[in-house]
């Protein structure tokens, strides 16, 4: 297919593995391919999941070749002999096998540096299809490689094909066959806005952005192309806004697309807590980090799940103190100075003791701010008036201490899941009021 | 296709929607259905991502109505004009669509349940292809539906279709499908046995459990015919056994399998840490129930990790007390009365620090058994002789104090993992030690 054909690439996607099919494993490669193509410009019109049988797996890659530009092929280039693909690819193009001897080189001095005698059976990881060009790995033994395969009319589908293991795909993807695509096939990005969104439903969602956008359609015949969409994996909705290229051709900038950053927030408010792919914690490490504050929490009902959160991004000691995770009441006591009284009173699921706790940390751990956690995640553990998912939140600081009371839906991982991010929010929220974060810092680790 | 056919029936899986192509969202559902059909003796040959494009979704649905007995079709069930797969599958079986009355009330009933008018859009959800019977979904708007799908010869596809909203899913598989695949198909489940490894290679397993696998298929041809998979999901690997039908038709039986479980567990001691899907964390937590002790942690690079995976599992409470995620020194020293000395002395990361930390837990926290983990997960921080992946753990209990010290590969998220799944690891050896766990135990939650 020539690049100066008006008719966008596409892509397909081929993964190959028995495992993928019996569920033990969850098929995150697609995915990443998926995200990654999109990102591109070179939309994914197909995903096949097949067993490592050569048989399925060439009528997959004829399928492929006969639907898209691009099949980006992964897993089977391992040692062993249920590592077909590579020998498939090559039945599927009419060619032979060859032993690439640079390949076989570069595979023992893997081994060598490792310190080990290169098994007999890795050899074959040095075989490709006749006229095979191949694509480094230099955090595994597979290398993976690029061919065209024939397709019906004058054109060929590039095929890519990478090593199963996450980490070794992604990479092999950013760095190898991303510059490949793009030199070969004529792409077009498409520009993108993901505003995330916690505790509305989607209808909710949905109503209180549609004035904004009505808005923004009628401004330019890009914006008015605009494709909105709505995704929901709880406790999140995420608004998505493409700028997908409309019938006249009119497609929407980047620049046209972030000037809805600060009426789409107004309409959000307080609900918004992230743009694009910036995870909250990095974010909020960030600020903090700026505001040269450190941070510390009290954690009952996520049990240590918001400090691991904020411990999760690299870099973290700069900013993070650490936790007290007073999962029994005695803790809360001993630990937190929260008074008796005040649990018998009042309950460990209560304003009153999300307040001590978080003041108690903050004197406990020395932290300038301190956020707590103290909820009822389920399945048991209701009581009058408090049904699960009754979550209570205080950030105490230099200037006071704030409460917030959530009714948090889901079973016990989805509670203990939002209670997590609501935890990260509202301290996101109080850095965006005391003028310690900007909403333009929303969308990206900086 | 009959069920008297001695060919072993199959599936295949349809999911649909563009959010599973352009990598939005993760496609678990597969791996649930995977899963499921696996255990009932149903195994998925083939699995399709297709957009939401009619032409697309008939054609993905007569690929499969060729190929396989049985498919299962997930997402496109809901009420916006992107929901297309009633349509689809009335299309691909030359029906037409119907309203169906009773489904039409059943859904005005849950809006009404929900205290809301039911928007028009909605109607369609009680449209079904002529001749569907459908499948009640509790917990959503969207009920399912199965129909035959004409295959070529005499047979024909059962085709099952499920809403995409993962809960909804699942139960609708386990509820309303699978005792409609026992009635119609005749199904052989594959007793399988799987065994957990943590700190090993592939290789390294292999190594160990080869002698005891060849031992075992000299004993009958049930047990010769047994698959034996390996599966690398770091940092765990897992040794899978299947009682795979064998061409004389011998079938290794689940005793046959499980008296694998005494000589598995030698030859990989101390690698083995569970068997079959239960979580470690539930089983630790049902060993400390049994044995009436209580639980806390002290973390470092972890940053409350380990406490927060205890406390994800219902019950938690019965055994876990808290945690202090010291991952700032002045918490080491402040709260976990570790000297000043030994940090300056030996680093935070050093058997030291790791059994102070420990010990240190128990007295603040009050608990009978404490663990403590203290590392470098990276990408930075480095020092001569701690390399990134160096972690100590510690675990202080009434007999005394326990040192162990890994070297943990990957990126700072997998050392982290690797992290939080050792700790526990390690407490349910010592609990194993003591007399408080028996292997038997490592199979289940009890």
């Amino acid at each position: 297919v020539s690049s100066t054909e008006p008719r966008p690439a596409t892509a397909s996607l081929l993964c190959i593995g028995d495992e993928l099919l019996s569920g033990d494993t969850v098929n995150t490669n697609a995915a990443v391919l998926g995200r990654r193509c999109h990102a591109l410009g070179l939309p994914v019109r197909h995903a096949a999941v097949v067993r490592d049988r050569i048989d399925e797996i060439v009528l997959a890659l004829r399928a492929a070749a006969n639907d898209a530009d691009v099949c980006l092929v992964c897993g089977g280039l391992g040692p062993t002999t249920d590592d077909l693909t590579s020998e498939a690819v090559a039945r599927a193009a009419g060619v032979g096998l060859e032993r690439d001897a640079g390949a076989l080189e570069r595979l023992e001095a893997k081994f060598r540096a490792f310190g080990r005698a290169m098994p007999e059976a890795n050899r074959k990881q040095a075989d490709f299809p006749h006229g095979a060009q191949t694509l480094a790995n230099p955090i595994g033994t597979a290398e993976g490689f690029t061919l065209a395969l024939p397709a019906p009319g004058a054109g060929a589908c590039h095929v890519f094909v990478m090593p199963g293991v996450p980490r070794e795909l992604k990479r092999m993807m950013t760095e190898q066959v991303e510059p490949r695509l793009r030199a070969r096939i004529a792409l077009r990005p498409i520009p993108r806005r993901i505003y995330r969104v916690l505790g509305m439903g989607e209808s909710g969602v949905a109503q209180r952005v549609t004035p904004v956008l009505d808005q923004a359609r009628a401004r330019s015949p890009g914006l008015a192309a605009m494709f909105v969409h709505y995704r929901a994996s709880m406790p999140e909705v995420q608004i998505i806004l493409e700028a997908t290229i409309g019938p006249d051709g009119a497609q929407a900038t980047d620049a046209e697309l972030s000037s809805l950053d600060v009426p789409m927030k107004q309409a959000l408010d307080p609900a918004l807590f992230g743009m694009g792919d910036a995870e909250l914690a990095a974010r909020l490490l960030a600020a903090l980090r700026r505001a040269k504050l450190r941070i510390g929490t009290a954690e009952s009902c996520t049990a240590g799940g918001v400090a691991a959160r904020l411990g999760a991004v690299p870099g973290a000691s700069d900013c993070l103190d650490g936790a007290i995770v007073a999962y029994d009441d005695r803790i809360k006591r001993d630990l937190l100075r929260v008074r008796e009284d005040d649990l018998k009173t009042h309950g460990a699921v209560s304003e009153v003791v999300a307040r001590a706790m978080a003041e108690g940390a903050r004197k406990a751990l020395g932290s300038d701010l301190c956020v707590s956690v103290t909820g009822i995640a389920g399945p048991t553990g209701e009581t009058p008036g408090k049904p699960v998912g009754t979550v209570h939140f205080a950030i105490a600081d230099a200037e006071g201490t704030e409460h917030r009371q959530l009714l948090l839906r889901g079973d016990r991982g989805t509670v203990q899941r939002a209670s997590e991010l609501w935890a990260l929010k509202l301290v996101w929220d109080r850095l965006l009021a005391q003028g310690h974060a900007t909403i333009a810092q929303m969308s990206n680790g900086e």
